[in-house]
């Protein structure tokens, strides 16, 4: 099994600008999140990379991608039905092969001397199988994430074959049915936002949209034809959970962190994790000493008598 | 005099995506640079603003602009003719009013009760006459911005009367014909990138684009009717230069500091710089002590023990 092709999500339409914001990345250079997302990919071998984006944000990203635009195909989501129907939305671009598939609003920060994507790329190609990223995750951050539940792969470090998911479980639902041995107290596998998927994952969603399609129907019939959308659209955990049952799933623990750009501070946070663990850390620490002090100063000049002039 | 309109120049060709960028603002709520800066103008008792901008950019700024979008005009600048010519193309939204000038692609945090563009109103209407922002300013740093000389207002604190404008002066330069009594030794007064101008201003940009039209005939001329464009455009600092030549024009030391974003790390200095001033200070300073303290521990990650988990 060899990887090359990629699928980036980036049809949400609520945040159809944040694969347009700009960091400076850890090479010191400026970029949009996208490319940020697509070099990952790239650096993981991968040499063709489909983008399902939210229609008419084509030329936009297209333009953000700088150098690599060449190794992009852009797919149109023509409806908002749901992060699932968005990965679906590649399977012309996928056939039967199996993709890395990463979100185009995260940024991933590899604590290892490989990347993240690459890490999961090597696991995969080594097991031939599908294998999901995961990071071990604090209880409280439950509500955020698609958690997984299974058993440790002897002899393979930070490696799990995946029994059960479950998007955003209760606290309860964890205890009960996603307990992993070994891991700290009060921790869960919560995904990392990049996956390694066997075509067998189109097949599900396959079935998953007939499914939706189905029951938008018969939910327009019993409404005299009103054709009500089916409430939600096709989420992505269920057809991961499906495929654990149908196939071997690995999960990896990667070496490095996530950093969802939606959060509140969301692109400060990875703006920083970049910077801090870039070949610039030590400007930016300074930088950052400045401003602390800068400000403690600014405080005086409200209050005392330190003028403006002092500061600069 | 009173100060109801604003022009905001964004017509640059290299940082067309700066105002459409998302930061936190200071009162926690995310926004676009653009807005940001429009708020700040609001704020400053202007009921209309134009935009220049980039043609083709009308769409993605007035998205951007979100619940303002309402008091804003979009004005393209259809040749890449330079900072001062960006300003001209606002010439007929103005008529001949007095208006506030912002640039897109700085945002300004204040350290006193008023935003920094208001303060800059009130000295405009309170002396009837153009007032440029300033801000003193190391001699290292000059090179990067437009520098006045002039006199200290008696009675009135942080007010210069300009006698001078140099578009980033050699520290030679500088040393000879801007230095200002009262300035800390090294510093001198360089330009905050707002301004309060009156319609003085517009006739002397007419005249600057009357001639390098000329100059550029002339030049078409000597090449054969190649018509080659005269370099370099037309630069604001000497349209300034000559204002202060023709009529009382002050420049007020605002109690604030600037954040140009086109620096290296100038979105992630604005974004501390507006977190740390906001009312999420502690929140934002604790997420950055666990930001360091993750590092450290991803450091020993890489050469020993400590595992993922204990990360997380």
């Amino acid at each position: 099994m060899r990887i090359t092709k990629a699928v980036i999500t980036a049809a949400s339409r609520s945040q159809r600008t944040l694969p347009l914001q700009t960091l400076v990345d850890r090479d010191g250079e400026q970029k949009s999140v996208l490319r940020i997302i697509v070099e990952e990919a790239l650096r993981a071998g991968v040499e063709e990379i489909c983008v399902v984006v939210c229609p008419g944000d084509e030329d936009a990203l297209h333009q953000a991608a700088g150098e690599h635009a060449g190794a992009l195909h852009f797919t149109p989501q023509e409806a908002a039905l749901g992060y699932g129907h968005a990965v679906y939305c590649a399977r012309d671009f996928i056939q039967s092969q199996p993709f890395l598939h990463m979100v185009g609003d995260h940024v991933y920060v590899s604590t290892s001397e490989h990347g993240c994507a690459r890490q999961l790329v090597e696991a995969a190609e080594a097991h031939s199988c599908s294998v999901s990223g995961v990071q071990p995750t604090r209880e409280t951050l439950l509500p955020l994430f698609g958690t997984v539940g299974g058993q440790r792969v002897r002899g393979a470090d930070g490696l799990y074959a995946i029994e059960r998911v479950v998007e955003k479980p209760t606290p309860t639902e964890a205890e009960q049915s996603l307990m992993v041995a070994g891991l700290r107290a009060g921790h869960y596998l919560c995904f990392f936002g990049m996956h390694v998927l066997t075509p067998a994952v189109m097949e599900i969603l396959e079935e998953a949209v007939a499914q939706h399609d189905a029951a938008r129907n018969g939910q327009a019939i019993q409404n005299g034809g009103g054709g009500i959308p089916h409430g939600g659209g096709i989420p992505l955990s269920p057809v991961l959970a499906a495929l654990a049952e149908r196939e071997r799933y690995l999960a990896l623990e990667v070496q490095g962190r996530r950093y969802p750009l939606d959060a509140r501070y969301g692109l400060l946070q990875a703006q920083l994790a970049l910077a801090l663990s870039g070949r610039e850390r030590e400007e930016v620490l300074a930088g950052l000493c400045e401003l602390l002090a800068q400000r403690e100063l600014g405080k005086r000049d409200l209050n005392g008598r330190v003028s403006g002039a002092v500061l600069s």
